[in-house]
């Protein structure tokens, strides 16, 4: 058989004393003797009894649960900033529960609805969409709302991200000065605020040095390995019209276009200049190695749950109104997947 | 302003009935009239309300979460794992809650604390480790737990594995029959369980095929890409003691032992064999493309859940005693990364 659950009778019989005496030690130390106290202690300590959590947590109105919406628990972008997200929790005596919405709204919604129902105490979300029930939160949000990864735009809610645009900005120019001129934008799905802005910032690099845009080197994928084949075999296939350099919106995008480059017989970096964005954890054992934009993803889900407990603390005044968003460094890893236009 | 969230009294204003009627249309609509339980419906629709989920779930005594217990979420070899429980629990109306244990005893203690508390219904555990207070739950726990992916000797609950040592077995034996006779165990960590298996499949074709076991041709990593680097460096760099092929347990390691390789001017596979394992979603696009043991990890996942579910159903009888574990059958995925034995 196995051991059988402690009661708060079985702790009431092992200290000697009554059921209203144990619960008065727990829930009002203060009114109960110093002895009192040792003797209950000294029976929870015998028996292994754990205090219902739920039904404390319901007297304090409160789940002890912070609700994490993801778009894609699959997608292994997502789990060192749920790392980053989980060790912050946790030492703040919360933990974590992971919402996998699969981009679907009505998923969004269901969830969002446990928020309010108090089955979660506050929320971050990662998936660059607010929750229909949530559309008309004020920044003060009650329960607290914090936005990761994915801005959105005219969203008030508290917020860290990466600068997108200067990311894409920094990358582009660093091809630019390495004597690249004709320079593809390997870029994700338009509907995505994650495109917009490095699009934009791709763009803001070519004008500030007199590059005309050509949108027939503008390829539009989905992140994924395959989008980044798709690319290279569309944009690298003729030799008269092939860029030397693609900025890719991802590290995956980019290691899809170098296995296309391979395929065509091209060298990377001696005939084309592939630059990645993440970093994904492959990136540096890659052949040849990636240069890309280095996403702090650990920093950015510590800077979440940061900014999420901090409106949790009781001791934190109100805060109203919106708050600028937080901003995570980004970097540029140059490896060799990128150097000189071989035309320059 | 946000909405006001809609509380029971404003259902009961919208029906125009009292509370308690309210109540009694939720909780025992039988006693209600058909017109009594289509008007409270209807305000309900109108006016969002939730019923507090937290506390119904007390009244059932059930909290509605099914805990996940991972030695690192930030490892993305489990996310696909995950999002296959994920789904399953979220058909089933459970939600699930991930703990990071960091391989950490004290933290796996504290999660099998709130499985007993109530604050969940059921468990995963992925790590590998009995959690100290389940130490002597039988097969029958209450409440249910469900083994995945590390087993855990001697431990009778329900357990959905791979088969570790047939699939080291069979990856061997692929590069036996191309005529290799040198060849080396790139293991993980001596104390884990995964290793165990696989190092016992793997001596296992040696020994089925006459080939003497080498101990100079084991080195113990601990699955990540520098672990294989190192043991490339270390196994490789000697032409005289040199294996021809390299049974990997991790795609990890065998993309490192690939780095290495190149660095020491062996071409793979023409020069050296490597085979790795898990087919990570890299493991097609590397170059050259890794032949490895595709571990369903989605299915795995799937399976856990319905295992789990399977005993939360009051309507299955109580199971007893010894269940054989659920092998998900996995896969020799053969690509460009090995090849016939040079001196073969």
């Amino acid at each position: 058989m196995h051991e059988k659950i402690a009661t708060i009778e079985d702790v009431a019989r092992h200290a000697g004393v009554s059921i209203a005496t144990v619960s008065r030690a727990l829930h009002k130390p203060d009114v109960v003797s110093q002895t009192t106290r040792e003797k209950v202690q000294a029976a929870i300590a015998t028996t292994g009894y754990t205090a219902n959590v739920m039904a404390r947590n319901l007297r304090l109105n409160r789940s002890g649960m912070i609700l994490l919406l993801v778009p894609d628990i699959g997608n292994p972008f997502f789990s060192a900033i749920l790392s980053g997200i989980e060790q912050g929790a946790s030492k703040a005596g919360y933990n974590v529960l992971i919402g996998d919405t699969q981009n679907d709204p009505d998923r969004e919604a269901t969830y969002a609805a446990y928020l309010r129902s108090n089955q979660a105490d506050a929320m971050i979300l990662l998936n660059g969409r607010l929750p229909a029930p949530l559309a008309n939160s004020p920044a003060n949000a009650t329960p607290p709302v914090v936005i990761a990864c994915e801005r959105i735009p005219g969203c008030g809610l508290p917020t860290v991200i990466i600068d997108n645009e200067q990311a894409a900005f920094e990358a582009t120019t660093h091809l630019i000065n390495h004597g690249h001129r004709k320079i593809a934008n390997v870029a994700g799905p338009g509907n995505n605020i994650l495109t917009v802005d490095r699009t934009a910032g791709y763009r803001r690099a070519l004008s500030e040095h007199g590059i005309a845009i050509d949108p027939k080197l503008t390829f539009v994928g989905d992140y994924s390995i395959d989008a980044g084949i798709a690319a290279g075999r569309s944009l690298l296939a003729d030799a008269k019209t092939r860029p030397t350099g693609l900025f890719c919106a991802s590290d995956g995008m980019a290691i899809g276009v170098i296995v296309a480059a391979k395929e065509l017989g091209l060298r990377v970096p001696q005939d084309v200049s592939v630059f990645g964005f993440d970093d994904i954890h492959l990136a540096a054992a890659y052949d040849p190695p990636l240069t890309t934009v280095r996403q702090p993803r650990r920093r950015l889900g510590e800077q979440a749950i940061t900014l999420l407990l901090d409106r949790l603390d009781p001791k934190t005044p109100n805060k109203t109104g919106k708050t600028d968003p937080v901003i995570v460094p980004t970097e540029l890893i140059i490896r060799q997947s990128t150097g000189p236009c071989p035309q320059g």
